[in-house]
């Protein structure tokens, strides 16, 4: 059965026991603590999107494993085209959840893994690749979520994996046995993992040949013995415990983070896709970086249709949408999104083949188009506020609204034009407070920052694509230096 | 006694009788609210600093009416070093509260006050300058703070006062007495309402003929029968009510905003410092929001520095404080926040006497000033966040950290640099969240993009300002063209 | 015969009779002229380049009319692949001649004519889409170089064309005769007109129905009786008559504009391509702006390569290469750049078919690439100075350097590392100015904001593409508002 | 007699035999000759204007050292409202001008030289703030231009002075005789020079104890013997010796630039004013290059006005200036070039009285002033570009214009709106083509980034003032960090 519903996907996680901690207490599932179903509901529309007709060219493929049809959250990408439809599902589902929907980041370390083991295998005579399929087929045929997880906490960070004062500040194999590996450590700031039902694991950095411990790849349940969360806090979080509707800006979806902990976890020998081969950890954090810096030009674009959206709506009601400068701010902030957008599409549409056959982005351009994500969400954010208006942070609580008396003088005195009914003036205010400041913003802003890699990662990566001995040549020949 | 301390300043607090609205609750004092309570923490600075030899020259002044020593928030401008000292005192404070502390909408209101009514009164024979005299006497004797109040909730953008489909969205005269008129209408984005003893109420637009009842300026008492406020939300408001200091990133300072109701209030004859006079709105208005403007050259700028220094810690407890990119970014957020400096001292030092004796800043550059801000703090707050990392917004909740197990794995991975305390390090990032997406981000960001007007507002300033037939004619000066 | 070299292209050239004024003076021929030639140097490698083997794939194209090979800059666009190596073709001739190679004006005016036409002729019953593609097979088999001509001067630009006081002010039908119709008017800045074969000419905005002599699209021979040539003034132009290579810092390649008056020129009915249909003048014009907007994605990129190489050996030139300060900025440079680049490709890999069968680009996107190119460009030329230094502005003259006083001074004193020749530091600061100062900067830096339309054009047509309906129902969907 | 005319000033410099080398020849002077005529008549306006009551107080001020009215470019700065009125004359006469007056490196160099003299001679019982004084007072007394010089060529940048392969490529003392010392070296892009009467030399970077020779301050007239200039191109220079007035732009005012050789110059004992005091070279620069980074605050800003009254024009003659984002590119222009005055007012309001009592700027503030400086100018510069729209590049010659039938074309089809004459359209594209692209733009753009110090260097200072540790302490007292 492979395309599992929504609903479906929820009963399959109810059903594992994990090991979850959130504001000091410890629960078995995130299934419904109202902090984190919202990140749940986000996934369950990577399932629900699947089922419907409009969407199924860009929420399905056919895999190249099973040759069955399959959630493309799980393909393997088999052309350039693969790599556009995802930058476009991606696109979609941000525009439906306004979110992260978490579910790329194992995707895209799929697809890493996927060519990157091929390459091992070749050179090394290992037989990850093999491992790898097994586990993808497993995953396609069930439908799973895999997080992939490949941010390491670091500690000093001038110290290589193996100096660090805690080895454990990268995580390692601390035993060897005949039927697989035990390793610790711990993965900072993971997406949906406590929704997720496998976690993918990558090293986090190029290593030398005194890493080998620390060169390692696989992929566990995430209810197997060792395992431990502990829920990230977001900027509002605990309005969603409140028992009200307006105040949390998006009632249904949401994101999630937590540090990921690996106490001691054993790991299968068939499910161990890198151990020991260093110089293949420079490519896998490549790659992977590489297809998440893509992913980035349809996420944050899709949520920014809906921040878009909602500000022309806040300008309607405001009674300005027919100022000049209002107008020019949507077009400033369309203008934006869609430059994001080019770039998601470019380095998807220059995608080339890997020796695996599979079918990875443009490295440069993939870079380029994250560091934009580093900017523009920030300055759409700032328009989006700027049109929104003070009342944007200044509304009072939902409470207030339905009081008696100071309800009474809210709606009196927030009335806008008249055709709009005043509460859904309230609910965009709180939509953009969400997306700019709450919940939400912690996804389209600081996540933009950070995620798939902090800015600095993507400007040493354009650094090194930009060929510039190329580019001096060019100069040089117009004005005829010869060297 | 002119100078209070701020002990004494949150006794006098408690003695009124207030009716606030929060979380859909009624109570007669924001003392003691751990919501409320940071707002009145800050203005406690103002006048616990004023009592403090080093910053003495700053905080006080003499009052050009009574001849005492006052603190300088209650000061009547007497040249153009008080108005640099103004800001400059505003940048002390800022960098001692990382907040907005409020006191400063009732200096300006003062000042705009001060200068009109003695205009008016040359040109209608009016007496409100006298009147304004004897309460700014009264304010300076007893060190009150004053919140001015100007920003109406304006209903349709497109219609003039009298014109709404309701009248009192815009607040006016709803009767007159002979002993004084009986006023109605709101106020919004009240900022430090609930923690001011006095409120003086300003029209918030150039007015016709029509708006004869909406041109009227006056101060009450907060307590006056009728003022009824509702408190806004902020980002992450509730965090102070969960008995914890480290997820709220600053625990002892804060602003707060109102809705603020004058739901058929009695104002004495010798509080009226405007009483439909509607060709002096605009003047007040405009010199009104010319010395905010000016303000926000100050207080943001402090509160920029604290941001600054917070993120050169997290940089530090990072680790990563050598790196050059760091270093640059900065640079550039030093250099963006001194640009606001700048701004803020240059419409001072160039401001001009008015005719009644008081200082007034440089309209044209305290407009230059205030779009600056607009800008430069979402810029510096994107660059805070890009230097310290995802961490600040997926660091687990106190509770989590104080947990045996949750805390113990905590602390294990998140440890930085070994010469740090790893709290340090989480305090920092709880700061840096709350100056860009908690709390204090309301006064940081939103309040820079919407307070003191919109930046729309100052564009049309500076468009007015920008003499451009003198521009044009420098121009065809240079290549000879005679009209 | 359908690949002509370059030389081949300059004797065809030689042969026709245009009229050319430039500096006050008529000429026959632009062949020759020092101004002029670099113009046509530029075009000829768009001969040459499509002889060589490794450019072969991007040169040329096998034409859809004939089935024969032809260069690409006279191909209908077949696929959107096709529309990829177009960009990509532009970036390498960028690259080869860091100026404007004049020859995609009418590549993208044959594009737009060819779906046009078919279009019109669909609802209209006309003939012209079979008129056009026998043009385009003359075109494609003496391998000819098309000027597209769209600007007219449009005199007072609050009035129609055919409103306004000169009827001349827009191109019009003076003239129907059996055979044909007799036109006049000019087209302004039209890039290459001097060294071109033809002039493809359109209408340049969208019109009414009073509007009928004006919509009008045909093509003539630039030698056609009645067509006159002002070539324009280029900064910097005059070195190329000082008879040194070094001044001129591209000495070979360069571009050109002239105004170009239609004095009663005569058209066959045969290159009749529009004529009254005033519906279509609009779609005519989307179509060919959208073309010359992704264009603008490919050449400027090209040109921008070498800026930044010689940015980069400016940088080794002086030492400084190795200063963190100058790579970041080079970093910079390159990523927007990049971010030009995936405009170009983005907008061509979403490209879809007409209804003709050639192959139309994503105007959203299209009209994206342009809008970044009246920016980015700028910001690549200020750094390019600021990494250059000041010497780009103040080395003295070739004469002085040759000079045996002057030039002995010039040299001892410039020396930088001893490792390059003096005369190479030299040559990169003349070119570094020349494109951002120099004749090239009319096409990398003032081409860039207002070739293919003005900044607000794009803005325009981003704003009607950005379906803000949509949009907001995304938004509306989020908050469950109903209408 | 203290103050000449713009008369006398031109017959005083006639009367020096320099030696100038232009093109590869070699005069005596400057006067008259074309290329160098319009810098001579911006200095001219530096005199003329000080004799015009209205400009008096701005143009003028009373010596410290002589008590005499002098030329405010010769003044000792007494106050900080010195400080301010000397940008504000910079301001006037960049508005008067549209180009570089170049007076004020010399009154910035003075003001440098006169309080480090000082402070050495506190320190090393010298004599050197005698003898500056002294010619101080003879430059006041005769109203003379001094030329400040610091660049030097600097070679191989990551050597020290003394350690270059030759030693002459910094200036230096290369032999010691009773009576005076002997320099040789080389200054580069020295503005102004060979229309001024003396050269103030000063070493070029911080120095340590090996580079004695190269610790040196003195004066010399320009026509001493062994000094020698070379002028350096400008953009479009050559369009001075066309005998037309329209294509200059600006056919009255301009500036330039020379590389300055002292071949052996020998100095007097008495206009030595630093010899081998490494310890003060540091000082000597930081501060010339305050003085120098706070001038541009005022200058450009005076260039700027008539770029955007010009731009203005452009739009009123395009028939555009209604249209909405023309009036907001304006204030966007008139907002950058406010800024820009802002930081100027603001290092000049703040400035503070040094050892020997003159005033010196807020370091900090007009490091950052000058850092604005490198990016505004830019930005301004691309919208009045944006806004002149295309003819201002590709409008054809003035002998075109004139020309029977090339002009009749040209004023036929470039009229724009009926109530201009067309001439006034021409003048104001050729005038915004100076300032963006042409000569002016060699002082507008280039000299903005590089002047007083390329943008790096302001970096490092703001990075030293700005205070580190006080903001990091800053923020550890809001969340009690204890070190």
């Amino acid at each position: 059965m492979a395309l599992m519903t929504g609903k479906e996907y929820e009963e399959s996680l109810k059903k594992m026991k994990m090991r979850i901690f959130l504001f000091g207490e410890e629960m078995e599932t995130a299934v419904g603590n109202p902090i984190l179903q919202p990140s749940i509901n986000s996934i369950k529309a990577t399932y629900d999107l699947a089922h419907m007709p409009e969407y199924e060219d860009l929420m399905t493929a056919t895999s190249n494993i099973t040759g069955e049809k399959i959630n493309r959250f799980t393909h393997i990408h088999q052309s350039a085209e693969d790599l556009v439809k995802k930058v476009k599902m991606q696109r979609l589902l941000g525009q439906k959840t306004a979110a992260c929907f978490q579910r790329c980041v194992g995707m895209d370390a799929f697809n890493a893994v996927y060519s990157t083991t091929y390459e091992v295998d070749q050179k090394c005579g290992t037989n990850y690749h093999e491992n790898f399929r097994k586990f993808a087929a497993y995953v396609q045929e069930n439908d799973l979520v895999v997080d992939g997880a490949m941010t390491d906490t670091k500690g000093d960070r001038s110290l290589a994996p193996s100096k660090q004062a805690d080895p454990d500040l990268y995580l390692h194999v601390v035993e060897r046995r005949p039927d697989g590996i035990v390793v610790r450590g711990a993965k900072a700031h993971q997406t949906g993992i406590v929704n997720s039902h496998e976690v993918l694991v990558m090293p986090t950095v190029a290593m030398g040949p005194d890493d080998k411990d620390y060169a390692v790849s696989f992929a566990v349940p995430l209810d197997s013995e060792g395992l431990v969360m502990v829920v990230g806090r977001q900027s509002c979080d605990t309005r969603k415990t409140e028992n009200t509707t307006l105040d949390v800006g998006n009632d249904v979806y949401g994101g999630m983070e937590a540090l990921t902990v690996f106490d001691n976890v054993f790991v299968p020998n068939d499910r161990i896709f890198l151990n020991g081969e260093t110089e293949f950890a420079g490519m896998l954090v490549e790659r992977f970086a590489g297809y998440h810096r893509q992913s980035y030009g349809g996420c944050k674009v899709g949520v920014g249709d809906v921040l878009i959206g909602a500000t022309a709506l806040a300008a309607e009601y405001n009674g300005a949408e027919k100022a000049s400068h209002i107008k020019d701010k949507l077009i400033e902030m369309t203008h934006l999104n869609e430059t994001l957008y080019c770039c998601g599409i470019a380095c998807s549409s220059e995608g080339t083949e890997t020796a695996s056959g599979n079918y990875l982005i443009d490295l440069m351009l993939a870079n380029v188009c994250k560091q934009n994500v580093t900017r523009f969400p920030y300055e759409i954010a700032r328009l989006a506020q700027d049109i929104a208006g003070g009342l944007m942070v200044t509304l009072p609580s939902e409470k207030d609204i339905n009081h008696p008396v100071a309800g009474a003088y809210i709606k009196k005195y927030f009335a806008g034009t008249s055709t709009t009914p005043i509460e859904n003036r309230f609910k965009i205010m709180r939509l953009i407070e969400n997306l700019t400041m709450g919940t939400a913003a912690v996804g389209y802003l600081t996540e933009s920052l950070h995620g798939a890699g902090s800015p600095q990662a993507q400007r040493v990566v354009i650094s090194r694509q930009s060929n510039m001995p190329g580019k001096k040549a060019l100069a040089k020949a117009i004005v005829h230096i010869e060297d």
